[in-house]
């Protein structure tokens, strides 16, 4: 018997029991303060705590009485005359989506210049809990670092014979649709886009970026099915974009063409967004795959590719609108006879000789590394390659290649590895970049209970939406806040030595899951097709250019200018010099940038094949470790049985599926050098 | 624009004018001889030729005047008068399905027992052409070798989600069946009847031995779907048989169980039969694949296979039906590390124990190799292992591993080599153990204009029909009646140089597909799922059974009694000594039976590495001739634009893949082994 419906993730009822215990004032107009005082009702419900309101309150207004919290917006001119002194020394304008929060004289006060970051400007006292009401605190301004924090849903309208309901998706279908049609449970979709904004996402896109034939619709005809989800988003401050088809005026205007320079194209497009808008006024734009994996682009007609993205933000452009334009252009028909072509550096190739032709609201969107969605890449080169132009970076919230939400991979600590990134002296980090054009995250939540499959990957989709608000935060830092969110006992000291399991299980994943799959920047060593489990040579002789070049000798890329694809010229100084070196190129990227003898001594003194051997022994080690710290007394207590048993299960699987990895990637390794493992383990 | 529907395969107009323009008579009661004289009248519509008909003609009927050919059933008790002289001296009985033949006075005679034999008979006479109107010919009395010549299609009611509407099908979808339904078209089967008919084949299974839910029902409520099939059938001797679930007492009857001597169970089985046998009153039974591969079998209640068999072969033996019980067996979830277990045992292993504990309408089917349908494998030893059982050798018409009728592969050579082989002193050749026991192919037919995908694949079809009648019949005979019935324009001495390269084409395809994918008895190197093309590694590391070891010094399994999994301890002698011996093993099967360095020196001089290389380039150079070839003057003239367009087109697909498994297999062993082709053809 089912003892839940859907699990809150972090908005649980326990988590407002600080806010909904107290007395709390809302000041500001019915209408954009709707929303928080829905939000104050529901906690104080609960907890018995009061809600007073005074809509747009002057000096002359009554007097409401003492408040542990005031929630404000400073479209309220004036404040009730007993409580003016709380309202002094704000500075203003806060500046969309922001707030100030401070304490004085035992009063929380936040204010806002909009609804949402009112809504934000509370979510932010759930997260402090009892802390809210501790000392006095001096103002802070709170704005996000990023104007647009967006999750992209690679979600089909109809179920797709090889890709299914979501393309990449574990967690048992879309939010959005389901069947060919839009699903009609939007309360959903309303809970979805509230956990979102407590986050601090603001911008969704609600289809897949590889658009088939139904979906491409929406754009026209089925508008109607996007207007109803941004319905339910918008309270939320989350907008609603759309993947589109570059050759939409073909396929679905019966032009002849879609090239971007054709008057009758522009006219079309003009069209379209005007009917789009008609629908979605606050829609918020488009996002396109263009000349990649066989969707249609504008190679087709000669153009480049600002043209083509040039074409769309044009048509956006009167409305607000914004063009994703993503730089995931490869040639994925390549011949894995020939090592001169090189995948890595199809996207600098293609984009940076267009830096500075893209419109303002036309933005680039490169995934992190220059390969797709490897735990262990390095930072895309073309991240740094497109000065005047806006650069989205792209993360993968979803698992595809880091386990599926079988496996427990908490990824913020290499997003914050890749937005922590400096590119070098004259050129700007990545944190930098992304503050001008945005994060994109590929969206691990559906219609399962736990919304994202594995409960515990919940944290990769809260983590998304605050390194988006804040770049800076440190991931423990986000995990801590999840786990005390989500698991409000975590606060309770009875149950520190649970909440310890549960902190370094997280903390340590993606370290265990690097180290029983892909050693030193080896990539790509999963089963074709669905990218699950280990096969080593699974793409090594595929057209898909994802090659590791293992033979009897050794093992890696060489990516050098030196000697080979001279991938590492893409980089500023000093990367294309750490890079191109053996002797200073970090070791976990060893064999992403080299092709070396198994017998190569790393920086620890250790040889490449002997790391081999070890990590992965050591990782599926740590696996069996993980599964017998979830038995331990007390962690079911602080999480709840219905996570505990989920998490137990899937536990299972990344044991089982670990050993496999470790299994096949030594013997592989073993069968090709020979060269035995100091200690004996491998099976031969 | 088409220019044709359904391409007549071995049965075009032009192949019947030699008897439809002569004057033809046939002798016998009207029903019995409605088949035939529908097929004379077809041809001679065309010729010009004369038919004219004797219900029970005795003595005092009149003269017909002279005939050219007379086709007579014995049953019609005394002929005219002025024919008595031709109908002398025929020995009696004839038998069930046999006719004899003769020519005497200008005139061909056929006489049969039953009208199935006046049918074979009457293809013999087209199979003959002119030649069936030169000289004299004593009488020549025909039967079939094999009692049961049967196809089985892997044909799904419902597409299903993996496997599609046919399992393994690569010709355009089912014959029977589409979207979970019975087609409207019979005529379309009732053209295949003729042609199996024409070929030899007497029994059809009509749906997959993989009996999905949909496909359980055949057995019961949706019998009427078989019952519309076996009077399309019927009239051309063939018989329809079911592939049933061994569940079928729970899953359609609500049994609580499918125990094979339940009472309940025995009961429920024989109503089942029942009901079968009042809709197909001619039905042939049953075909079960039990235990294998998640299919539900007597394991689950602890009982035998001979138990399970029984069970059904007791319900249909009032019936005169029988079952084909597979004896497919084998743990599909093997562990890889483990090298004791070999699948290639698992059949014997279950099945020898039970010899002669099989009734006598039970009959066990046995997959011609140990293993699954590769091109090289050794004779399955459970083929000697069941005296007093009757079993049947399965072959794989549907080119499952053998090109997906993508590939030209005529594999009639190879099933002869496995008909013909003799197990040794004491024990049957394949051939005797058929004879008991019938030959059964998995059909490679579908709605495809070409019924094969492949024109040339027709061949295989052709084959094991004639094979199934006649097992000591010689590929190469069988190839040039399929050419000249197929082509007819092949018989004219102006069409020979293209008539070669058609032969030649088809008669060196198996060598040239062996010799390009798997060397030395290797199999499997296939990517997994869908079984097409290389992928050296993508079955070594799965729980199927299905390895090479290859490492850095050597590949091959050790199946020997000395230091392997004593697989060869399943031959009688002299197999089981010269398979054991390294120097004796022949050298196609020497990497089925031996784990040797690469460097191992092969009968005829050779490494094996080199060995692996050479076959490799050359079978890749041997398609670029057959494609070369194809576009010869002549040819298509000979094949017509059709079939010579979608051929050619095929070609240009196996010359691309037979590229691509050169280069993966020979660059994979290169890698492993470091020795380099003496002719430095390897890519690195």
């Amino acid at each position: 018997v089912k003892t839940f419906h859907v699990h809150p993730a972090w908005l649980p009822v326990e988590a407002f029991r600080g806010l909904g215990s107290r007395s709390v004032l809302v000041i500001g107009p019915a209408e954009g303060t709707a929303l928080v005082r829905q939000e104050v009702t529901q906690a104080r419900t609960r907890f018995g705590g009061q809600l007073r309101h005074r809509p747009a309150a002057g000096p002359g207004a009554s007097d409401p009485g003492p408040a542990d919290v005031i929630l404000a917006l400073t479209s309220s001119v004036a404040w009730p005359a007993p409580l003016q002194h709380l309202r002094a020394g704000f500075p203003e304008p806060i500046g969309d989506e922001g707030y100030l929060l401070a304490r004085r004289d035992g009063c929380t006060v936040v204010l806002a210049d909009d609804p949402v970051g009112l809504l934000y400007g509370w979510f932010h006292l759930v997260r402090l809990g009892e802390r809210a009401f501790g000392p006095e605190r001096a103002v802070e301004h709170h704005r996000p670092a990023l104007r647009r924090r967006m999750l992209q849903h690679w979600d089909n309208v109809d179920v797709h014979p090889v890709t299914g309901q979501v393309e990449r998706g574990y967690a048992g279908g879309s939010l959005f649709w389901a069947d060919g049609r839009a699903r009609g449970d939007l309360d959903r979709v309303r809970a979805y886009a509230r956990l979102l904004a407590a986050c601090g996402i603001n911008a969704v896109a609600v289809n897949n970026v590889n658009v088939h034939a139904t979906e491409a619709h929406l754009l026209t005809d089925r508008i109607g099915d996007v207007a109803e989800i941004a319905d339910r988003t918008r309270p939320f401050g989350i907008r609603t974009h759309l993947s589109v088809s570059f050759a939409a005026p073909v396929v679905l205007g019966g032009l002849s063409t879609a090239d971007p320079l054709d008057p009758d194209v522009r006219t079309w497009w003009a069209e379209a967004v005007r009917g789009v808008y008609a629908a979605v006024p606050d829609f918020g734009g488009f996002v396109v795959k263009a000349d990649s994996e066989g969707q249609p682009g504008p190679f087709a007609y000669r153009r480049t590719h600002a043209e083509g993205a040039n074409l769309l933000a044009g048509a956006l452009a009167p409305y607000g609108g914004v063009v994703h334009w993503r730089a995931f252009v490869y040639n994925h028909r390549q011949d894995w006879r020939d090592r001169r072509t090189d995948r890595a550096r199809a996207a600098y190739d293609h984009f940076a000789p267009l830096a500075g032709q893209f419109r303002d609201n036309a933005i680039v969107q490169v995934k992190h590394g220059p390969i797709d969605f490897q735990l262990r890449e390095p930072v895309s080169p073309v991240i740094a390659a497109l000065p005047g132009t806006r650069v989205a970076v792209e993360l993968q919230v979803t698992q595809e290649y880091t386990g599926q939400q079988q496996h427990v991979c908490y990824l913020a600590s290499r997003w914050s590895e890749v937005l922590r990134f400096r590119f070098g002296a004259g050129h700007p980090s990545v944190n930098e970049v992304v503050a001008g054009g945005g994060l994109v995250g590929v969206s691990n939540a559906g219609p399962d209970p736990f919304w994202t499959g594995h409960p515990l990957a919940q944290a990769n989709l809260y983590a998304l939406g605050r390194l988006a608000w804040d770049p800076d935060l440190a991931p423990v830092a986000v995990l801590d806040e999840w786990i005390d969110l989500t698991f409000p006992a975590a606060t309770d000291p009875a149950h520190a030595p649970a909440r310890r399991v549960l902190h370094a299980l997280l903390d340590e994943s993606a370290r265990t899951y690097e180290s029983y799959t892909a050693p030193l920047g080896l990539g790509f060593m999963v089963r074709p097709g669905h990218h699950y489990g280990p096969d080593v040579d699974g793409y090594e002789y595929t057209p898909w250019g994802t090659y590791h070049f293992a033979d009897r000798d050794g093992v890696g890329v060489d990516r050098t200018r030196a000697t080979g694809t001279s991938f590492t010229g893409q980089y500023p100084l000093p990367w294309s010099q750490v890079y191109e070196s053996l002797e200073h190129c970090p070791d976990e990227l060893l064999l992403f940038f080299h092709h070396v003898p198994y017998t190569h001594v790393r920086h620890d003194g250790s040889s490449v094949i002997q790391h081999i051997y070890d990590t992965h022994f050591d990782g599926f080690e740590q696996v069996a470790v993980m599964v017998r710290q979830w038995d331990q007394p007390g962690v079911q207590a602080l999480v709840g049985s219905a996570v505990h048993e989920r998490v137990a299960e899937r536990l299972q699987e990344q044991c089982r599926c670990a050993r496999e990895w470790r299994d096949q990637v030594t013997t592989y390794f073993y069968r090709k050098s020979g060269i035995p493992d100091v200690h004996g383990r491998v099976v031969p």
